[in-house]
């Protein structure tokens, strides 16, 4: 694959992914959005087809890793260091416009939630706000061990997945059954995994909308929550390393 | 495939599209259904099947495009306009025969609900009544521009999906796994856009429902809230359109 | 396939399609059941997943027909109706181990629903009971013309999609992703057309559990509806010969 | 396959079969949660899914049984019992691994849940707590007939479709669609069977997880119910013996 290949495939497919990530946590949040309260089955399986359809679409352009810590994973099993950069540039910018493109599809939605009078009374000046889930993750319980070891925990499951479909696949790597059974290892780890900071396990997924947060013209958007961002952008690449240590030892 | 197959293909296929996509709505909406209330998620997955279903079916007779967006796209991708008129009319008969379907299969919910004096107090004489949801899409707030955009960014990922599909799929194109993921694409558009506008995400899906919707003898259903018919019509042939585009510069 | 092999094989897929989807009633249905009030959802998908695993574990043995509506179909599209009642016997005699298998695996869960007081109360001594609709369907509103047409509609769709999953599949028929495939179709259904009569779509599914829950020795059972219970067995076989006779005419 | 390849695999696998499918449980039950309540399609599908990544990653080390009922199916089977005991020791040590992992990853959350005064007040001394279910099975009504008889029906059907895989799959065994079909199975047993008694049907599953339970530093974390631990135990091994008694008689 030649580098214009995989920063468009991976500006395109991790765009798409947070179009309809981010876009599953606006459906049901906002008021006004037919799918507002539709549930966390909702939002798991919501990010486990925005994972499947960025996959699918991108898959023959860059192989579709779409996140630091499989491509860092990637890295580690291949030895091969050469195009993580470009991968991780296309990441990062293709969140940042995935995030936008879900503000425009929910501007008015945005503009309701954020302007009504009981939400704005809700909202800290400097803490984060309500719909900051929107665009990133956020813990439960407010604990940095914890709250690290289960980024960590989750993203050996997804990096480990990733790494041994070649091995079931046939070769195909990230092909169409691979899009379908990613998706399903995403639902579970949301499903499983995902209580208690909302399951970054993709630091391009959490940073790239964090920035767009601070940037976008929101009323009574509140704060970014900045001293929190640094575990879902560690904890995933901590968690893809692992995931290819594992990999070597036990699978190569 | 022959003219005959392609109408005989778009028709019997959007007819089941219709009849599944209206059907669920039907069902979580009638009084006396057994699926009254059953969410958001049961609509959405409700629809991605119907897709399945009725792509399923007719993949040998038509391709079965059932949507004159992808048929642009498609047209647009293969600068073949041939069959696109043939396509568009077996499109619109067959959503008017599914949305008659709907009717016939909850006949007696449809007199039920519409005979009801809360339902009949609560409709509007000249607006839109409840029951036009099982037929066609509306805004939750309606905002011309927002609309039209939650619409083409819909499609956009919808008919990108689809014209990536030869890429990945061995070039059987909507054979039996491409039916699976298209099913699976269209339930995450559901849950991850499908917020503000409902996802007509096709101008056959909502035009031709809404046209059985004037012209059946419903009790009380409320006008068919014509000025807003175009949307759901200009957004996903615009999307269709600029997911060609976005094909041809990146993808071919 | 020899007769052997053909009735062993409806049996056992029957059984298991009747113990799952049986099951799954009771599951939402019982007081003492964990999954309790489960919803709309949890009905559709477990006799989705109870067809695909009754399929996928027979296929090989009778081709996993499991339904009469089915069987008749397949017969008029191939002109040959030596083994219909070879299959029909295995569905019936499937069905109805199945609904008895119901009752063991629920057993503490019936008598304690059933000897509850108010559950008692509410039973009517003629009519159905509440735990009918463990074993058998029954519509939301009386209707015998869209009672007929629903369960008649349904199962065209059903019957359809089987038929046309050999020009799909590659010949394989009901294999693998055949199992799938149909799965989601029956879901599908269910999400649906599911909302006026609950679904048979199945003769076999609807009569041979009724004939089980008019012989269980359960306490304030109620009645088996059985001015019911034609409709079921007549519009299934309805459907399915009308699914043969338009693939004869549009597929073929 | 070498004795350490299978250990690997199953220990491995079977942690990953704990973590995500114990994961639900914790998700959906414990103060701190945001899966908390998300009911028992979340649960069904976690545990399917949980069984999908887990026999995925596995498959080619060990054949991924990750279940001493579907080990002893196999054995049955075949008439080699060779392996038997490598097979059972990784699915022991990795539930226990992963039911470990669980409550790292949601280490605040059972701390937060078991140190809530009313969450205390209501766990009884001897008696089993309400996070035991985070680990292990239990009845909704304990009748020891019924909840054994339970256990191996839904693992005959479990075991049985494993069986018969090999009849559909090209002799792929447990590969890629094998993997798929076997979690929509999973979800299906506890959509239709797991109403009585939580479905265990895997001996490690539950007996791993309780000893770990009970060697945990829980808070209020109540008893272990070791009286009943031995139901999830042997019903799904007669289960798994079951299955394969009829697969030799009507399938092999």
């Amino acid at each position: 694959m030649s580098s214009s290949d995989i920063f468009l495939g991976e500006t395109i497919g991790t765009a798409v992914l947070i179009l309809l990530g981010g876009g599953v946590c606006a459906a049901v949040t906002l008021k006004g959005s037919k799918a507002r309260n539709a549930g966390w089955l909702a939002i798991t399986f919501g990010w486990g087809f925005a994972v499947m359809t960025a996959v699918y679409m991108t898959a023959s352009l860059s192989g579709a890793h779409l996140n630091p810590a499989v491509t860092v994973g990637i890295a580690i099993k291949d030895g091969d260091w050469g195009n993580v950069p470009v991968y991780i540039a296309g990441q990062m910018l293709g969140a940042m416009i995935g995030a936008a493109l879900v503000w425009v599809a929910y501007y008015g939605q945005f503009q309701a939630h954020l302007t009504d009078a009981e939400a704005a009374a809700k909202t800290p000046i400097e803490g984060p706000g309500p719909v900051l889930g929107i665009f990133s993750t956020g813990p439960e319980i407010r604990n940095t061990w914890q709250n690290l070891a289960t980024e960590i925990i989750g993203t050996v499951v997804l990096v480990l997945a990733v790494l041994t479909q070649g091995l079931n696949d046939s070769g195909k790597g990230l092909g169409v059954i691979g899009a379908l059974i990613t998706a399903f290892v995403v639902v579970s780890i949301g499903l499983s995994l995902g209580g208690p900071t909302g399951y970054a396990i993709n630091p391009a997924r959490d940073l790239g909308p964090r920035i767009v947060h601070a940037l976008l013209p929101l009323p009574n958007k509140g704060g970014s929550d900045w001293s929190y961002a640094w575990i879902p952008v560690a904890g995933p690449l901590i968690g893809g390393a692992l995931a290819a240590g594992i990999y070597n030892i036990a699978f190569a």
